[in-house]
Order: C-alpha cells, then sequence, then structure tokens
C-alpha cells in the first residue's frame, strides 16, 4: 500500500517524478547510460541544468528581472554560511523565529554584527514576532519564510532600506507572493524542489561584490553564476530530478494553484484540530499558522498508542514531531494530496468517536 | 545497446548498482515509500548512512585505527577549502600535479602560506615531479594521488614531520596500498564511490583542533563527525546509492581484486598504445602513467573521424580528452569490465588495418 506520506523532508515527491527518475536511473532518455554516469559537461546534462535553473525563475516570476538560479549543495545550513561570507560586511538583521534561524544567526556571528529584529524564543517560536524597527545601517536583512519545526509562517516581509535575504527552504514554490521582494532567496531542495542534495539559491545579482573579503571559490556566488552553476560537478541526479518536479508543477499550472491547493489542505486540516477536543494546535493565532507544517498535540497522553495503531493502520506515515520539541507534525507540501488529508482527518474524527 | 562507458565521471558504476537504486525510488526496502521520500534521521536511513560510514573505512583497512568516514557534500573542490579552514595555521605543503592540485593551492592561499613542493607545469603536468626536500615547519603535506587530466598517478607519497593530505577522487578503492599513511583522504563520490552529490571524507581525528581560527558549523569536521555526517540533511540518495556500490565492492573482495583487474585493463590498453603506430600515450614515463585514467592521441589527425564512427559503432562512449586538454582519455574506473577495454583495442587495432 502507498502511503500517505506527511514526513517534513526529505519528503513525499509527485508519483510521476519518482517513476521518471526510476527509469532514467536505467536508461536516461534512450541514450543507452545512467542519468547517474553521464558527464555533467555533456550536452545532454548542461540542458537539464540550464533547464532547471530557467524553471526556477520562471515558476517565481522572476525570469529577464535581474535574477540568477544556481543548485548548489550543502543544504540551506551551508547558506547560513555562504550569506554572511557574501554579504556581511560589518552588520545585518536576522529575525529569530525559529531553530534555523537561530541557526542562521549563530553562522552569521562568526563572520560580523548580527542584530536581532525580533525573536519569538520566549513562547517556544509559536508566534512571529513583530518586527518595531529596522536599523538602517545593515547589509541585509535575513528572514526564514516558513519555521519546519514551530509551524509558523511569516505573511509580511518587513522592509529596511537594505536587500532582503529569504530562507524559504519549507515553502518556495507553495504559495503565490510577490518573490521579487527578495534578493537572494535559499532553499534545500528536499521539500517542494526535488531530493536532497541540492540547494536551490536564486540571486538578484546587482547585491554581490561588496563585501572586501576574500572568498574561496566555490563560496562565491559571483562566480557559480559566471559558471552557470557548474563550477565543479554539481549533484547531478538531485538537479535532474528537482527539474522534473519543477517541469509536473508547471503542468499542475504553477504557484497560484499550489496556493489554493495548500491553503484548502491546511484549513481542512487546522480546523478538524481546533474542532476535535482531543487536539490542540501548537500556534494559537491563526495568522502566523503554516500551510506547510501543522504543529499540534494530542490533549491525553493516554491515547497516544491508540492514535498511533489508527494512523498507521490508515497508511499515514511522518506526522511525528520534530525530535526536539515532541507532539505532532503534519507536513503538506505540494506534493500531498488533499485525499491524503482527508484520511488523517477521519483518523482523528474515529480517535475523538471511539475515545 | 548498453554502452561501453569510458567516462572521466560522473561514471560508470556496477548494472546491479543502478538496479537497486532505480528500484529503491519506487519502492525502499518493501516500506511502500521511494528512498527519496524518508527522512534522514528516520531509523532506516541512519543505517543506510551508518553501514557506508562503516564499510568506506572497512575497505581501506582503517577501520578501529582512529579514523572517521563521512560522506558530506561540494565536491573535491569544496574540501579543498575545508582542508583549509581545518588544518592550514601558518604553512602547508602542496605538490603541484595538475590542474586540480593547482585549485587546492589556489584555495589554500586564501588562508595562509603555501609552499609548492615539486610541480609539473613545465610539461603540461605530464609526469609526476620529484619531491627533493619537505620543510619541517608545515602544518599539513598535501597530494593528488591521480590526475584525472593529466593521466599521471602517484606511487609513492613522500612523508615529511607533518600529517598528510590526500585527494583520492579518482583512484580511492582502485588500488591496494597502505591507506594509513594518509591522515586526511577526500574524494568526490562520482568515481569508485557512487553518484555526484556525495563526498567521502576520512580523517584520523587526532590531527583536528589544533587551528585557531573560527570554523563555520557545516564546515568543522569535529562537528561532523560529532554528528555522525548528520549535522545536516546529507545528500541521502547519493549516499545509499554509494552504500549499494561499497557493498557491491566488498563482494567482488574488495580493493586488492579491484588492484589486479584495474592493472590488467590498464596494461592491455597501454600495450595496444604504445605498439600501434597510430597512437601516443601523453604520459611517456610508465612509472607516472594512471591505471585509472588513460590519455592518449591520435597521430593522424586526418584519422578523427574514422576513430570516432568506428568506436562509437562498437559502443564506445565517453573517451574525448578533458575540454581543456583535448586528445583522447579513457578512464577505466572500478567497474568497468576487462570486456569494454578488449572492445576499445580492437577498434584501435581495426583503425590500423584499414588505414
Amino acid at each position: 500500500m502507498k502511503k500517505h506520506n506527511f514526513g517534513a523532508g526529505p519528503c513525499i515527491l509527485p508519483q510521476e517524478v519518482f517513476e521518471s527518475a526510476s527509469k532514467a536511473i536505467i536508461d536516461f532518455d534512450n541514450s543507452g547510460l545512467s542519468i547517474l554516469e553521464i558527464s555533467h559537461r555533456s550536452d545532454a546534462f548542461v540542458e537539464v541544468m540550464e533547464t532547471a535553473r530557467s524553471l526556477a525563475l520562471e515558476l517565481l516570476g522572476l525570469e529577464n528581472r535581474g535574477y540568477q538560479a544556481l543548485f548548489l549543495q550543502g543544504g540551506a545550513s551551508f547558506q547560513f554560511v555562504m550569506v554572511a561570507y557574501n554579504l556581511l560586511e560589518k552588520k545585518a538583521g536576522y529575525l529569530n523565529t525559529g531553530r534555523w534561524a537561530n541557526n542562521a544567526i549563530i553562522e552569521a556571528s562568526k563572520f560580523g554584527e548580527v542584530v536581532e529584529l525580533g525573536t519569538s524564543i520566549d513562547k517556544g517560536y509559536n508566534y512571529i514576532p513583530e518586527v518595531t524597527s529596522v536599523p538602517n545601517d545593515l547589509d541585509y536583512l535575513h528572514y526564514t519564510s516558513n519555521n519546519t519545526i514551530a509551524g509558523t509562517q511569516m505573511q509580511h516581509f518587513p522592509k529596511g532600506n537594505a536587500p532582503i535575504v529569504i530562507d524559504m527552504s519549507s515553502d518556495i514554490y507553495s504559495r503565490d507572493i510577490d518573490y521579487s521582494q527578495f534578493d537572494l532567496i535559499y532553499a534545500g531542495a528536499q521539500k517542494n524542489i526535488g531530493p536532497a542534495g541540492a540547494t536551490l539559491v536564486v540571486i538578484k545579482e546587482e547585491i554581490l561584490g561588496k563585501v572586501s573579503r576574500v572568498i574561496p571559490s566555490i563560496m562565491d556566488y559571483r562566480n557559480l553564476i559566471d559558471k552557470k552553476s557548474m563550477f565543479n560537478t554539481p549533484s547531478t541526479f538531485s538537479v535532474y530530478t528537482s527539474m522534473l518536479n519543477l517541469k509536473w508543477l508547471k503542468k499542475q499550472g504553477g504557484v497560484s494553484v499550489m496556493d489554493k491547493l495548500n491553503k484548502e489542505k491546511a484549513n481542512l486540516l487546522y480546523e478538524e484540530i481546533d474542532r476535535n477536543p482531543l487536539f490542540t494546535a501548537k500556534v494559537p493565532n491563526k495568522n502566523d499558522r503554516s500551510t506547510m507544517n501543522v504543529a499540534f498535540q494530542l490533549n491525553k497522553k493516554e491515547l497516544e498508542s491508540k492514535f498511533s495503531t489508527l494512523y498507521k493502520e490508515a497508511g499515514v506515515h511522518g506526522i511525528k514531531g520534530h525530535r526536539t520539541v515532541g507532539g505532532y507534525r503534519a507536513s503538506l507540501y505540494n506534493a500531498l494530496p488533499l485525499s491524503s488529508v482527508k484520511v488523517l482527518v477521519d483518523v482523528m474524527r474515529e480517535l475523538e468517536k471511539t475515545s
């Protein structure tokens, strides 16, 4: 039985993407070769990379607007370092909205001064803090648009007079917003882009070249742009499968269609959590709730094992909360169908009825 | 028709590895989930990572000898930076044997003084330079064991009183040498380890913790060891497929069996190149010739298109030389069978007969 995969990442991708990727490992485009054994400098792979880069921009509405897309390695955690290396001359402003935002602050602090624009650490990151003022001497502002562990999501992005850098690892391509308000967007692929092993970075070129520090070649965005994301061997399979997934996304109608579907999925689940007396949402303020990661608690600890039995019988996978916070978390990434959410909601109702 | 893939990398892997990897993308170990959609923190994936790390050491004869194996991202090019970041306090010695060795020098120079222990740049890197003296105030010595572009390979590794760091991207697991003479070995996976997207680093722990520089968490070997190669989401599919390939290697009998097979393949091809008046080996000194990358020239330019037609008809793929040097290069990685080399040799004889 195919599972209903609510895992937080690496996560579900469309079944047709799995099927095409699986085939390409045996024979890539009738070449007689596996996608794993072709040169990244071959015409065939260069086309894969260029298609992926181009779709990455197009689906964000950022083509021909001064942006470049790169498929790098090392995940968002490596971007915590690269962003600071490339942009932090003296001082940057970070909004501390979760564990990953906090890790970004820790790494950036190794390269310059970090001003916290706000924090929600006082309540276990269960809300989005207000930004009351933005200093005017910052090199950039840094936000985390969606907090995968806490289950919060930013709805608006305060501006200053500096470029906005944003970690969108867990909600890029999931919602219809104006992506051009950001100057640098980064995201680990393993949620809505593709398999783990690739990291998408979308950069407005004009923000680069303003720090005095000597930058290692492989960490220098200008060099990576110049080399069309092929300074060295990329994570070829992850880029290929990301391309397949971005093509799927385009075929579905792009982010506006996903936005609608994701809101529908999230509303259905939050409504059940709010209605069902056995459950409580971890994020009290509805405006701060993530459409991607729905964090909730079971109010009666003694029902845990019954809940677990019921949801496993229904094929529900991956709803345990992050190891650092416990509870439950249902992730509703683009490829998760509405029908899977209905199955989970039915299980929650079943638990209520029989308890 | 399945091709005879002599590509320099990403390169041929065993057919059974392709088949298992392809299946796991549809259903990983009868879990009902794709290997691409499971959490890296799941028991199943932690076992994959631990098996890969353990096999990586075992096959080098380095288990229980103070070494740790890590599967990282970013390729050897990122290790050029990480090695310097973690080990270079004042001065390091590098042997300049090729383009990648030279790139390693360029990156290390951003972090400290680099002493060239020797260079073969005067002859297009077509020989291994002698190391006539090793200064005794170095933080480490750096070698590139096999030069993928030039087709040279080091046979012995001069010692000093400092740790030896070695880039073995293109010949790790291909030959039976004493790997314990090295203190840090790194290798992009995409030759004899697995698909692109993973980088193996094998470190003797005692050499770490001796620099004063502040190291970003994701670049700090001590942190990565502490987190068992899971500081952040690894390139899961590349690690999984590397594990499959290392299991295959063990089943074949390990590096000693590969050593014998690779020498047989290389001897067959070099003998034909030396015998056939139409061809010349690019590396004149037989002791310096690589068993992994056989670089050669066709002496009559006018026969190029005929040679190309003949080898393509025979299913031979990937023997064009590196884009920066031209000519031909046949890569004979572990998974390439002797029968493929025989096909290429037959084509070379056919060209001689009919020209």
